[in-house]
């Protein structure tokens, strides 16, 4: 069950309304990264989660985005408004100044409609869980930059707390996720097939116009990795063995086949 | 440049069409988390990237999802076909057996068109490689699912090689973004407040249906929380400071306005 | 500001959980009429309102429409979560199935996203009133075709419960809107041109196949209509007199042009 | 059957193309509030319609939204076409410029392709004349927007004619719905839960910044209401009646439970 | 301007209600290649064409189109009626059953809305021919594979009707493109590069599973044709010439750097 | 099986970077008629097909639009850059700056999500192909438009290149319909009805208010063609015929009655 209290989270301040900034600062009200989109994903997953504890703090999370939309909207709504007074404002925005009087509506920057495409859901309690805190890492960088394209200092004040929160849960969501205590890269049940895992295709290949060559590092290269260079002849896929027995260790042929030398 | 040829990256076998199957399997063609979105999103992530060592990984494995999506669409055509020819197989894709003609496109399960919605694309690497962590993680546990659902030997062999890579792949968006060797919760460089941060804000209350309270765990106690309860009082806004003279150290009367006597 | 508590606003009970009727809930989650929807028009709208009365109105009906909501994804989640278990029931949607793993999500019963595009929200008071009280029509009838559809007693006093809730705002609208006191038909500022304002273009003509005519009643005859048969030959367009002064009364040549002899 | 006829219902004149003008009217030819949206909702609704009558007077309707948007459509191409010339006109609208050639498409004033997302159709005459009473509100605040954002005499003309057309339909499909002659919110056949039906939740409370307290009005207070107040302490759950026999007349314990000593 | 007469231009008779059938139908009336799509795409290109007699074409046939649009809806409706009456029809396409009353709406026969993305107007008259072409094939195959599935002899009859009309269409469009007597490939007034237009890129190499190899036909070989292979080695990037003048003949050693010898 | 070359098929080069033509140029990269939609189309149709040897024509075009992808992606890239770095350069696409950080994303230049809307894909192949033939000259005659925007010599370059390339894969398409050998206008199995099908309907009637008339041409007059005025008068439906015995010969009555005399 909710509630309404008739005070913002974070009481805002606009010095001097600019109705194009207001329209950037969309991207976070009905955009794909925003507060709406935040507080579903959350809330839905809540919906979903059939453990008590993370429940509670997916809950706690997806109102608290809640409140923020409420502040966004508030100060898009401030910015926005000259819109309806002035062709050169409506210019900025012509889908908020005529279809909307100058008022707010869950669109982007660009005038796309919010849409539930944005958001992701498995029921899978730690894909969730990452699938979050990639979230919170997105609405950090926008909320930076938007401050760096503010002129307002009441409004870089409200999107400095804003910001300031997503970190905030995206060490809650990592904490969350930590204390699942999951072994490392182990997603759901089904194990991954031995040997395949641990190699890493060298797709793209080639020295890059700015010299770039084959790069390594600790995400290809090292004890757990095996390098399989991209295959330089026509004709080689991988057929599937004859006698498969058995789902889960499936084509442990294949992970030698293609195996490189330059593999350490 | 891209070059194709003639071979799967994996061969794939299908013993028993199976069009309800088929349909299914449409998710990870042309739906949220399948090989397109995988494929464009970290394609267009190398597209943008300035640090030639990772841009390289991004086009690795943005270019091992587009074989994917080959394998994926070669599969799902040869369960899909039969609906060409029964109005009973018809009727578990309408849309694929009428306008496609027991062909494939890039359609989910349900029939939604695929749409670029379904990136993640910031142009700020760490937090891109946290965006493909999750996705890798989220079409982990999507190719599982189709693996319980799937009584084909032929297509779970290829379901389970897929899987697997996608375990890969989220080893090494992992590495790749240890390897960046950021202070955890660092993304950006507007730093958030001080304080603020720390608070955890208990916004979901009372006791569930089930019993639930208000959980405690690793993500809002211990020493790096401060938890907060929801203001319990009508009117308890936060004012902005009056003469909050400059970024990044505002609000923090807030923090401690509404620090909770649970706080430890 | 909001607060979530730990209670549904109306307790669930499903006694024989349904996937296919789970499936067809969804229309009150994510579709067009649903909860979402309603919850988002209403409270944007209060965000945009500027007579603090209707302004509470519209965050006192929007913060219900979150808590129905919440129970409607709970009634949802309780009929969907066999999906996961069984290949049969994930028939039902796949979507859900494969992709949710048998939770709910912002999709409606045929898989399509929930988008911004449902919501009507024009910044005019009066006229956000009359698409509320449309929206909440609407609403009662889908969960009237719910009910009918229903057979789970447990499920059908929750959605008795949800449909009441929706006569009593299309109420509460009704009466704000005839608060305004303005009058009939009298939507902003400018005025419609006098005379062609009364004219009933009879557009659609001809004896129907069941032997319709064209129907009079008290939408094109009376005192208050003219009613105007279409052009009967080619070439009746409409010219804009040469000399058009001024705005609001244009066009009274073209009311008189085109008065059928028929009008009473 | 259409036929169509080659003369626009209303003649339009451009003195001075207006690229940016031209944008902001393509909302009433491909926008949500535009003249598709009412013309396919209409029609669409007559289709469906088994009341010969009424079904007469949406297909009347539908038609001349047709040849409006065609007027639309002609204004709309003459203010783009400029857009083909010059650099600094087509970047009001790229995609009018790039796609289009400075030729209308059915876009709205930011770009995004109409979708019957903006339509509501039920198949419940009393609920669809609803919605078209709404559509039409919206519709008539749009064009008296436009037009106070146009500088062109003959423009404002064809958008008065336009406008002013807006209030017949809404004044018609209101006669039709009062012919139904149905008791005030009576919507379908399922009777709302009595008692129930007449509380008003105040969900949004607290005093407002600007001093805004719970307002009381025809909308929550008199005779025909019940002011409940929002569970004031945690818990407040309603439970579903261990033995509710029968739809429709379920919880009504649940309304005297919550019912507010404030009630009147 | 458009009137509609109260008959259909084909009279439709439906013997057997087919939910299942109705649903697959609505693939022609709210479908990517149905009778809206090609209503909106001939009257919308003609709104914008200034060749006076091919725009009339344009005109004539959006309007039939209309016409069509009708025949279908009307059809889909008689067919979808009984969703209204049983759950069991109304799993067939629980969006028509639930929010639709069994009433027909825009949305594809997988419940997705129609969308204006499915047009194909650039404004260029001979280029809008050519996508009316493709248009009218698509329908046509669309119309076959409904009377494969279809046993109701009236609703096969009226498709016959419907189906035989897009092939008129396909020859009027095809006719009116050969009279612009425009040189084969000649799209708009910028020329193509000399020499580089004629190369074929063979950029899908090696040997099929089944033996496919690399094919050859009359287009790719034959006089007007230099076959040139994907590059063999890393690094066959093409560079651009330091000295480009001008367009429209950049790139000449382009063409010779990558011909391959197998040219004829 | 797809390999990436760090290598771009045709190396650009941007003397001055422009971020309103930037915009422009997302047109081509995330747009309707853009290089991933042709990649997709081609590619999605290869893995449909069952002609060998057209397949590989599908694949070898297909995968070359993936290089051109990777152009356009690039040039776009160099010239939204300097978004992140102005405000004023930031307004010409908030979404590429604000969420995008100034790196490409597959939106068109309105910023609408890409879409598999955009794709025409029905699995029989000289629909197929029709449909490729004319996307390939939209796609030339959206190029020929960009140049015509363009001030920077490299940009334009690159855009000639890619230009040309649309005209060489409209010729391999247009060859390889005809290499089919199919009579001309015949599409799929089943026969248009003879007789119906050579008769022109004019629907839209009348004079012009330029002047126009029943236009009469290639397309509706001669040999080949019927000439069939609208109908009249009211009434003019056409009744299915009450024992049409088979398809697909129906209705010869129907071509008969509605014969125009003005036919020759």
């Amino acid at each position: 069950m909710y509630h309404h209290i008739k005070k913002l989270m974070y009481t805002v301040r606009v010095d001097q309304p600019d109705p194009r900034f207001g329209n950037m600062l969309l991207e976070q009200f009905g955009g794909a990264n925003g507060e709406l989109a935040a507080a579903m994903q959350y809330s839905v997953q809540g919906l979903n989660c059939e453990d008590p504890a993370r429940k509670d703090l997916l809950m706690d999370i997806g109102t608290e985005e809640l409140s923020h939309l409420e502040i966004v909207g508030t100060l898009a709504r401030m910015h926005l408004k000259p819109m309806k007074l002035a062709r050169e404002h409506a210019e900025a925005d012509p889908l908020v100044a005529i279809a909307g009087g100058g008022g707010v509506n869950l669109f982007n920057s660009m005038g796309s409609a919010w849409t539930a495409d944005y958001l992701k859901i498995t029921g899978e309690l730690d894909v969730d869980l990452r699938s979050n805190i990639a979230a919170e890492a997105r609405a950090k960088i926008v909320y930076e930059r938007l401050i760096d394209f503010c002129d307002d200092p009441g409004t870089k004040e409200a999107l400095q707390f804003l910001m300031t929160r997503e970190i905030t849960h995206m060490k809650a969501f990592t904490r969350a996720l930590e204390s699942l205590d999951k072994p490392e890269f182990s997603i759901g049940k089904i194990k991954p097939t031995p040997g395949l895992v641990d190699q890493y295709f060298n797709e793209s290949t080639g020295e890059g116009e700015d010299g770039e060559i084959d790069a390594r590092g600790p995400w290809n290269e090292g004890e757990e990795w095996q390098f399989v260079d991209a295959p330089d002849d026509v004709g080689d896929g991988v057929e599937s063995p004859p006698s498969q027995p058995e789902i889960p260790t499936p084509t442990p042929a294949f992970a030698k086949k293609r195996a490189s030398s330059r593999n350490r």
